[in-house]
């Protein structure tokens, strides 16, 4: 999808305990750094959807797995009418940097709690945001 | 310890899922994005001690629980000399704000894994990096 990216990050394993990479101000997706906070989701729930207006969102999960569903209906997009649909975990461990006006879903996909961390390039701010109930954008999500 | 400082962090709770703030650019502990990185770190392990020439550090731990400990070896320090152990986790959810020049050393102390979110003033740069092996600064970590 247009201006969606999905970059492949560095794990390095250790015995004592491993380093997975993030962010770095370096990274073509970083659009500047506003905040950074975790959303846990639980096994099977769903929370959809979410749409920014200025945010450009790089999500990264180091815990359990997690399914991410966007969908494009932007005016101007090439890609206009599509969705995209990204599962991360540390076993597909990437960056999912989404930029803003693309809608969002997600949905627990391990038994275990999952973790998803935002390194957000603005600040939170509830005037940007726009929610719309999950049956308002048809999507098969089992 | 001068320098360092103990930030609670808000926690927002939601029976789908909960949201764990970490940093925002206003916050006082912000010195700048360099990076972001995840460490893991097992079940009674030690990792000490660590020494950043330059970087501050911003702790935050999402799952399990970690214990920090410092160690002030800063010339002019009006702290030197002295160590301080915390321990972090979702049940004492705050941010651990670690200057540079300041010895760290961290200890898994969950059953489940330990998760710590570094989000760095700079990027890792090992030149900036001084290491020391656990039996040169002596502390009881049991």
């Amino acid at each position: 999808m247009d201006g969606i990216t999905l970059t492949p990050l560095k794990q390095i394993l250790h015995p004592k305990g491993d380093i997975y990479h993030a962010m770095k101000k370096s990274d073509d997706s970083f659009f500047g750094f506003g905040e950074a906070y975790f959303s846990t989701i639980k096994f099977g729930v769903i929370k959809a959807w979410k749409y920014h207006k200025r945010m450009t969102m790089n999500l990264v999960v180091p815990e359990g797995t997690i399914r991410f569903v966007m969908y494009d209906e932007r005016k101007d997009s090439s890609t206009k009418g599509m969705f995209q649909d990204e599962s991360l975990s540390r076993s597909n461990y990437c960056r999912l940097t989404v930029p803003p006006k693309v809608w969002l879903g997600f949905q627990g996909m391990s038994p275990e709690i999952a973790i998803l961390l935002n390194i957000a390039s603005i600040p939170h701010d509830p005037k940007e945001i726009v929610n719309k109930d999950i049956d308002k954008i048809p999507f098969n999500w089992d």
